[in-house]
């Protein structure tokens, strides 16, 4: 079935798998020391433009989460995320897991508002018992959102700046980082955002590569020892290869950055196909993941020809759903979901 | 430079590469609900012939076993493994990050003993103060060993005994399975070995694929909620595809089998040339791993003709080294082994 | 100074401390295993009235609700909890330290609506994707609450049927219990609370002892080999008769209650020189704990004679703080406080 | 019955229970702010006589362990320990609870050898894997040792020395400091052994208090937000008067060397009936712990008359039992052991 369920629904973009298919009988030292994760590593510094970034590999998204947070804060500190971060809610407690507490925040189109955090910080701070409670030590935000929304480079600056105030890093979870920086809405660079933060993870799986994300440590803070706490962790793959190799070509002739820009592009069709189909937003998303309401009825037969993903209730007749598009997206997949919007 | 630093220097058997390849592009559900996974799990299951099997797939062995073991023990138990055991020694901890105690035992060739297993147990319950003790609620054994060693039946079987009569549940890591049941020294079938234990793991990672091993709860013993704490562990892939195809491709017309007869007997020859050469081993493997043991002097020009694993000093004089063989092992890979020998 | 800041202010009630000197010099064996010990639990027991209930020390509140919390969870499931709720603000991540996580729901008056809890268990299982989600196992509150609030009987009785119709043990946290039964508010026996939930804590602490809560399993539901799992989190006294001794003595000729109604009836007097002086409260507490509303300016000036808690300001220039009444209070001490509040 | 179980048998010493009595009433802070829990930090840092010395209270053992050990190791690091040592056997399992591994060596009366020890170092950081592997980060010893043994002062020096060349901190347990440092065979006094080591604590469960234990950080060291930490843990006591006044008496006119040396002559006269009575003993222990070994059947018949703990099996026919004495140790104790030897 035509499928707009998810940016993870196929393989690798083909020049990441042609990579892994060309370097496959190489033979190649395990956990990380081959030769292409150290170009890729390479690669990724110069794209972030920053001399002291680190940049380590790790096989998924909500691992990258718990191995960066849970090796960066300290015994007595909790992570700042909002109410509707992938922490919060759909990493079934792998952050707590590492004992550590996740302080939720209201949000606002899934963002963390600076106003919202320093009034957090300040009453924290400003009450008496605050000895016998979890000390913020890190802000979590995702860019984009779970609602495919972006911080502009005021609200994030804002945001780093009181992290800075109050002894918190700054931890951006870029699992669709490639859409949101080819979003015509970013008013960020790469090098811009790596700037503005001080551990952000680059998503692979979501972008183009059968698994893995990017860890960059942007001020040469990588935690000491940092394989071994990810071996304890489970988290080192002993054919490092297989990340590094598709890093390596993601970060070769931009396609990182094609692949968000081509998956944006066809978002931005879906959209326009929503519009004329007179279907209302559930926010103004500028990136690959899009959120049409629909009245139930109509749910239940599009459901016969596109596999989507139910968002959220909105009322008790219409709901919320997802539309994903990513590198994967074709022309005719396109032409199926418009003909069967036209249908329900 | 000509590796047998480990049988995980080489990506995928071309075989599995092909899979991974004609399956690209296909649209799939995510979080191994798709059908590739479904097929793997079938075959595994057959291919175990037990009917009430669950097989599960995780990506890397480190991770199979924390993940195994923490969902498996009770709150109060800890784990049973030989001093040598990968868990007991090369896992940075990663058990103990679980919460959980790994109890070591004396090892022969890498073994457990059933006479020691039993001194244990009784030992334990016959201390009054055993309530203020790690009860042991687990053995782990390996299936070869770290050295390339293999439980007979009946020592498997007498363990199973033992942990039976205890209340303790038996794992075997079978990170190189295919290794181990295809030497000629084993008495033991695939279907065997997954009747004479409670849960056991299939090797993928150092038995043909790119990453991913095959959990098999052999008993219908899968522990409730298990996709819900592989998340908690930050062990969900997203793309599940990646291990089920693979998996799928290695049972399909006994790929597994035939990559685990290829290494054994890439090292018998590996094990021949070494007799030839005069030099003594460590230990007698019937496996894919050789422990010869050389003067240090030779091995130092060694060195610089072959990659392997400085294993363990022996004396002043003389170190072992570990060669692994496997399905990447070639002729010439053979050939450069024997000339490097002949040489030093 | 006269204080009122807290009902831990004072060692323990004369009658408990009378029985630790009278059993000073026996020798008793270890680790809750004494007579006293012993003696207590089936005190309690009687007390409570239910032939199955177990009832187990620990030495304090924090404590109790962690082992408590992660003993009785399931690896994938957390605990809901008022967002004002001890474990949800004041344990400092004690329950996320056990790797399990704190689900929060809104407040009224300190207590969770038992619509809230149902709309929450059902939008959790109607969630596609509540799987990647941590389950909720459990339900925790307090009685009286964080505020001095009572639920109940129908508002518990609600609460618990929720409970049973999605699987999740009711816990109440007690450390307050004896001034929450014995308030002239409390529509429920002990017997009665015990019968409405899975699990409660008789808090010692706060009502008499110098340290120890006394946990009731109300239905032979304590986890095996509980003491083990004590023993595990540093949680079992060596001197196991130091609670033990306490809760004989408070389970002796109803000293627990009478405790209570003395600490409630010091209350309403403090409530009622309050209302003299035209204070408004922050919520109408029945039990030991009055939150007064003062002027800030008039705050400054009370600090200088009495010894109260700040507790959250209510506008820029008021701020409500708590009086807590116990066993410790005297006329003396009530004396001063109207002076004091009349001075202000 | 007679006890020689433990040095737990007994409530508090008297002189510590008289100023729990007549500081009952009075009104203190909580959580260790008040003017006892100050003084007796006080009183401690003098008779340790290191003025960067910082003095915290935690009520027990294993849980003095566990918040030590885990509040200052890093996330990479694990505890060497002899494998007879309190956290190798005798905790439950509360060190890996917090996520660390215990790394046992061989002992010799209990004790770790600095050969041994620096063996294990070299060993592990000349191994190429090292970095898959758990660093040894602290070395835990106990003063006197679980068999009553004690180091020497040039023993605990170089173990020191090869902590600071590794870069580990050496923690000692002074469960039973006070017998160790008053035994004839001691050559160090309480400020030596505070000079020797990063942390240690002295132990009041066994020597006088009812609760309680002192850790004691020598250089400065106490890891930030400590209160924090502890409180997370579950380990923070409200009344915290209740060690600190405790505390205040052991060391007001030297009453923990004064029980420490009681305990001790006690021992002695224990040691000469059994040397009498021809008995071997297991261990030649100069301390309040004494191991004589009895035939099976001599142990049966005393059993009757008096209470010891069976400590381990030496043969088929004989087994080592533990008499430990205290300060609550009286002459009619002694007498009744003198007589029942006679007899058996």
């Amino acid at each position: 079935m035509i499928s707009f369920e998810s940016d993870y629904i196929a393989g690798a973009h083909p020049e990441v798998l042609k990579r892994l298919v060309e370097t496959n009988l190489e033979s190649l030292s395990g956990y990380g020391s081959d030769k292409y994760t150290e170009s890729a590593k390479e690669r990724i510094k110069r794209a972030v433009g920053i001399e002291e970034a680190q940049v380590e590999f790790i096989a998924g998204g909500t691992q990258t989460n718990a191995v960066v947070i849970s090796t960066m804060l300290k015994d007595w500190e909790g992570v700042i995320a909002a109410e509707t971060g992938h922490i919060s809610v759909h990493e079934a407690g792998a952050i707590e897991y590492t004992g550590h507490e996740v302080l939720m925040l209201p949000q606002t189109e899934g963002k963390i508002e600076a106003k919202a955090l320093r009034g957090y910080c300040k009453a924290f701070y400003a009450d008496d018992s605050h000895e016998h409670m979890t000390f913020p030590g890190m802000v979590y935000i995702s860019y984009p959102t779970e609602y495919g929304t972006l911080y502009s480079k005021k609200e994030l600056t804002e945001i780093y700046d009181i992290c800075r105030e109050y002894g918190m890093t700054l931890f951006i979870d870029g699992a669709r980082l490639g859409y949101g920086l080819m979003s015509p809405a970013a008013d960020l660079s790469l090098h811009e955002l790596a700037s503005i933060c001080d551990v952000f993870y680059i998503g692979g799986t979501k972008v183009g590569a059968l698994c893995g994300e990017a860890v960059v440590f942007t001020k040469g803070n990588r935690p000491a020892h940092f394989l071994t706490s990810v071996k304890k962790r489970g988290a080192l793959l002993a054919k490092g290869r297989l990340v590094g190799v598709q890093f390596d070509a993601l970060f070769t002739d931009d396609l990182y950055f094609r692949i968000g820009k081509y998956g944006n592009d066809m978002a931005e069709r879906v959209k326009a196909m929503c519009a004329a189909k007179g279907l209302r937003m559930l926010m103004d998303s500028p990136t690959n993941q899009q959120f049409p309401i629909f009245e139930n009825g109509q749910l239940e037969k599009l459901k016969e020809k596109i596999a989507f993903t139910v968002w959220q209730k909105v009322d008790d007749t219409h709901t919320a759903v997802r539309f994903a598009t990513s590198w994967s997206t074709t022309e005719d997949d396109l032409q199926a979901l418009e003909n069967a919007l036209r249908e329900v």
